[in-house]
This record gives structure tokens, sequence and C-alpha cells, in this order.
């Protein structure tokens, strides 16, 4: 449906990598190094749209004819960005200071073709509500899934899919890409 | 986590079964002939009850020692049911019908042990929001994915997710079977 010479995806989510094969997209993984430092002083919608924008651009000017797709999720509880858990102990903080509540996903998406002049950022933002988890469901999916690479300690694509009561927006903003809101963006350059 | 004997899916739909397998259950699947007839006089929700116990009741009476599943997935919009299409054309008006509104992904789920006399059946309901379909989208779609076993005439796990604007639910649901509802359910069990 689209005619892109070739698309880049600057990112190493293989979950992200699964959502491009998904919609029947063909591209080259080339990654960053970009380092994602949430310290940087920005409101959480802004943070995953800077890091999204600085994946791309650290891959678009090296292939300046090609699409480069950047990408960056953030978890926020209550004005705070969970990021990804250093340890067992800091997952185990993460998913019960989640537990019963309501929680929001962003997820930054930047998309720059440079020889067109093409540069566009923007961001998705999902309400996901967890059901209660016990200490041992928390003890056992750390033990089990080490979600130790993922935004906010789970993966809502695995077994924790069990504890994902509601989710308001869209579903494959939690996995790591918005698919209609990318589609949209995408279509206008294709 | 749980410890039933032996667990049997009276389903054949693909979805359910990577479902079960995505939360760790053994199972084996056990087909129960039971056909959906959508004119039954029943409210959507009741109806999809209606079939789950239907599917659950066909298989249990001859494993009464195992733990059967049953479930059945139903497309509301407007107050009518969308069963699945018969041909293209009824697929088309389908998706023509759905797109850029919002309609209701209805789900019954059926336990049944009958040795231990346990019977339960619930359901869970989610709003799913489409973007616009033009005609030459909906065509691609239905040429490319054939989506003739599917109510409602579409996979959210497919390359439809692109039209996927906006869940309000268990997105789980949609996929054909409410994950957290359902495993706080078996657990009552387990």
């Amino acid at each position: 449906m689209l005619s892109f010479g070739q698309i880049i995806l600057a990112s190493k989510s293989p979950r992200r990598q699964a959502l491009l094969h998904q919609i029947g997209l063909d591209f080259a993984v080339i990654i960053s190094g970009i380092d994602e430092d949430i310290s940087i002083d920005l409101p959480p919608d802004q943070l995953a749209e800077h890091f999204a924008r600085e994946k791309a651009h650290a891959v678009a000017v090296d292939y300046p004819d090609q699409l480069v797709i950047g990408a960056d999720t953030i978890v926020v509880f209550d004005g705070r960005i969970l990021g990804k858990p250093k340890d067992h102990e800091d997952s185990f903080n993460m998913l019960s200071t989640l537990s019963g509540n309501t929680h929001q996903v962003i997820t930054g998406v930047a998309l720059q073709l440079r020889d067109k002049n093409l540069d566009e950022t923007f961001h998705e933002v999902t309400n996901v509500t967890f059901n209660t988890l016990s200490d041992s469901d928390i003890n056992y999916y750390i033990n089990t899934y080490k979600p130790f690479d993922k935004a906010g300690s789970y993966g809502i694509q695995d077994w924790f899919a069990v504890f994902v009561k509601h989710i308001d927006g869209c579903f494959y903003n939690v996995m790591g890409l918005p698919l209609a809101n990318f589609w949209e963006h995408i279509n206008k350059f294709g």
C-alpha cells in the first residue's frame, strides 16, 4: 500500500519490529545508540518525543535518502516517569506501584527523511488499568519474564496480560508503536 | 500458577488458542460443532453467553472431569449484531458500516467442570473505534486477509490494526478472550 524506497527502524525493540511486520512494512533495523536519560527536565510527552527524535536523527544523518523511524515509550504514574527497572527490587517496586491503579503509556514517534525535508514527531497517550497484583504474582512475573528491558516493567503482550483490566486509547501504543496514528502519518509521506 | 488436571478449549479459533498459550495454560482443543445462529432472539450479551455455554456444554458432557472453556465473540453496531461475513460483498458492507464509528465487541465465556458442579458464564464488552476506511483499504483488506472466519469481518491482530484508533475496555476481549476477567474466574476454580 505504501511506496517508500527503504525504511529504517531506529529501535532495537523486538515488539516494534513485530508490529511493523504485522502491518506489512519492509524495513531494516539500525540502532541509534541514544541513551534514554529520564532525568532530563521535560514533561513526559515532550520527553518521549525528544528521545524518538534523537533516535531517528542519529540514524537519519547517515541515511538521508531513507525514511527513518524513531520511537520511545514512557510509562507515567501520578506524574512520575517509570523507566526500565534496574533490578528485581526496582521492578517489584514499579509493579507494586502500578497494581490496582491506572497509569499512562506515552509513545513518541519521529519520522525523518532528510533528502525530502520530512521531519515529523508526534506522540500518543493510552491509559492502562491493572487489576490488583499479589506479591507472589509480581515475583513470579519478574523471575519468569525478566522485564528489565521494558519501561514500567511489564509486557502487555506476554503473561502479564492477565492483569490488564482496561485500556483507554490505542492498544498498540502500549506495545511500543501507536499503529493507527503511525499509519496516518506515514501515509501522508507515501 | 494454576493446578487443573486438564483443560479443554471448546473452540477452533486460532486466536483463542494463541491467547491461552500466551498466559501459559496447557490445554487440548475439542471442537463442539455448535452452530452460531445469530437469529436467536436474545440481547447480544446474553446471546454471546448462550453460545459460549452451548459450546462448553457440548464438550463437557463427554469430559466431566476436565475444565472445559467455551467462548463466543459477537460484534454489535447500533444494536445490530454483525456475524461472520458470508462473502466479499457482505464483508465490504460490514467494514463500511464500522468505518469511522464505534462498535461493541462482546465475548461470552463459559467454564464448566461437571464432576465438581462448576458451571459459570460471564461476558465482557469492549468499545472499539475505527478510523475512516477508504473503499480501496477495505477491498485490499478483504482480498489479502479474507476475514470470513471473523465476526465483524476484521482481525485486530493483523494489518487491520492500522485502522483501530481507540479501545475502551479489554483489548484481548476483541481478540476473542477477555484475559484479565478470565484469569480472575479461573483462579477461583484453581
